[in-house]
């Protein structure tokens, strides 16, 4: 319990700053939350009381929703701010509109922009706790705990796990966050994709493994990753077609005889069925696909819970 | 009250699957929901604690706020899922957009689409209950039912009245389920339409009878709804001009004379005021137009109640 | 306690319909709601079961955000209905949209629309309290009673105090509310522009001063508020270039040394840094900008709260 005091007013920009005590009472507070999530009755009323604002500056509903849920079942009020329709159109700066939406009394921000930093720059103008929901190219560490959690409640542990994560890891903020976060809780980190689409000095960088075959990548894997191609990849010429990336990359049952018996099979969403991942594979009892958007929630909401319901949880509690 | 069981976990996909009895509890029950939306206090807290997904890839703001409403006056969570700005624009399919919401822990779906037979596909990757908001051209029994609901509330039953709908029968889901749904209850339908807005077999199919002729038509008529002339089937060449129109299949005064005295006037709405009624109509004494907008919060509320509320609700309440 | 059943069911279209007395008690109220909006606990139960339509035809999420925020600290449910993706496209009638949203149960109704005169119809519609929350270029009355008490928390009352407003004159519906409300609180307004951006007969009409010369119009002022320059206006030939503009008119510090050593600085945001107004005054420890964005939740849970809480609110309380 004094554990959980540590949260209190805390940012999350990305998990270099979270220590893996840390991260352990993140997941097990999502045990909880999920339990919560599972049941009829689905919301407790920890965060009544309390307004949190998603910024999204990057059009996501899937990611949007996720958050908008968490909040909702800790009985928080919701204001959701994108920049279609509002002062940012009329030539506002990110300041005003963090000055603005502050004074209306917010208590959280969640923030999503195409612009590594951002999340920062919210919290320097706010001076409020601020969750990074994406930025740029950057960090997306919500969807990386929510991975590493799904690992951790199959396995009770990433240590010494071999995770290997295949796709478009030139520009995933997804890997990133998750090089980072599972290299600290002990699981060997594998990267796979065509070269075009591999940063360079990664194994330098992130002390994770790196591959061009996938075949070799996937061996004695306990978890498979495969992420998302965007398909506009293509049009700038870093891969030659779709079909030619399915062959080489995608996962099908073949790929996964070398792989461990027992292997995860995971994938953030939204999947291009087809591409990088085979109905086969997507839908087999491997899969833990579907279970990660559940999870999401869950650790979206132990987030919130750990960082805004600290002490005045207590008295919110009663109320 | 043991009637009331037999909803829970219920769909709604067309009126066909539910017996008279059924939909006489459903009036029944939106008989109480409708006294509680004319209180000042307008909610009850039967589905605190649950989650209810509008899952919209038709626009429609009108029906979308209803159901809304209703789900928020029996204290539940709403999520709005819109096609636009969502993973289904990045080409996500119908089956991963609903396994992922549902992973959420969405606990029933109100769906419309512009193609029949989604809603059954929604329950199929759900297994959630779901109602049809409207599925293209095939049907729309939540509006079938407050429309028959308004005419119950008003004469006591539906059994033996003479209703005549005057419009674009070829192209209305409102019309195929009032079809069903009032001959179920036993009322007598009579449709009225140009010949090149009236579907084959009309009689054959729904039992009802067919008439080109306005004043025919509405002879000795109880009830007379019109639909809304979509104003896109004149570009199609479907009727010749809005004048026309008005002049032979509009609603004035004129000719309501040769329906009852007591005649009931009906428009599922937005109204074309001046082309399917006039104004001296719709804003008559005989006009329920506006009640039925009420009317649709109180069936929505009363279908929520049923197939939600069911046993689950007894402990919900004391929460 | 008298005094605030007189707000019960109350329109506001515009000020020049409230007393003295009256903007006293919306102040006394304010004053009182925000200090809820200090709490941790932001949240009060008076208008649960209400439910508030916000009913915008000109996008402005700051506005509606501030209303949204302001009724569901009160506990209200809020619907948001805007033209975008409405019946409104389909052709609809004000009329009938008031009509159909009235009949799902709405206890009031906020608006805006670029029409003048539209809350007043939404009123003769639902026969439900409106807040103009901005029709036109006629009036925005929130805004000018959230800029009066910004200044009234500060100074204590408005009586005497010099007021210079400057900006463009002629289009502002910020400033014709603050003309009236702030001459029935006492204050002497001052209002500069260049002379294309100013009405005529202005000082007749409003028995306001006039002045083209920024340094004289700001003379002993103990408040300036700067307005928004609407980028487009320079499009229509009204002033040469914004460089000009920024230059004859822009707040900056140089142009301070001329009023009182502790003048307020305002704005109604969102601001043109660098047109209007300098950084250097804008983030000065004159501006009370900030603070303006609090006191419109504020002044609006106020209204909200006399108009709707009255009588009800005792028996709400308890419930």
């Amino acid at each position: 319990m004094s554990d959980r005091l540590d949260f209190s007013g805390r940012n999350l920009y990305e998990l270099d700053s979270y220590s893996v005590s840390e991260i352990g009472t993140i997941f097990e507070t999502a045990k909880v939350m999920k339990q919560i999530i599972k049941r009829d009755y689905k919301k407790i009323p920890t965060l009544r009381g309390k307004t949190i604002a998603t910024l999204f500056f990057e059009e996501s509903t899937r990611t949007r929703i996720s958050f908008e849920l968490a909040a909702k079942r800790l009985s928080a009020d919701v204001i959701s701010f994108s920049s279609s329709g509002s002062s940012v159109k009329k030539g506002e700066s990110l300041q005003d509109t963090v000055y603005t939406l502050n004074a209306m009394g917010i208590d959280l921000y969640i923030v999503r922009h195409n612009c590594p930093g951002v999340p920062q720059l919210v919290h320097k103008y706010s001076q409020k706790p601020v969750l990074n929901a994406g930025d740029g190219t950057h960090a997306h560490p919500t969807q990386a705990l929510l991975d590493m959690f799904s690992i951790w409640e199959k396995r009770g542990t990433l240590k010494g796990l071999k995770v290997t994560i295949i796709g478009d890891i030139l520009h995933s903020r997804v890997v990133r966050s998750n090089l980072i976060g599972m290299k600290k809780m002990g699981a060997e980190v594998t990267v796979c994709a065509p070269r075009t689409l591999m940063p360079p000095k990664v194994e330098e960088v992130y002390v994770a493994k790196c591959e061009y075959d996938l075949q070799k990548a996937v061996e004695g894997a306990d978890v498979i990753m495969a992420l998302r191609m965007q398909l506009e990849r293509q049009a700038e010429g870093l891969f030659p077609c779709l079909g030619e990336y399915a062959k080489r990359y995608g996962l099908s049952k073949e790929v996964l005889k070398y792989a461990k018996d027992d292997v995860l099979i995971m994938h953030p969403g939204p999947m291009n069925r087809g591409v990088e991942i085979l109905p086969e594979v997507a839908d087999s009892e491997h899969s833990i696909i579907i279970e990660q958007v559940t999870n999401g929630v869950a650790v979206r909401m132990a987030l919130l819970f750990l960082i805004l319901g600290g002490k005045s949880n207590k008295s919110n509690a009663t109320s």
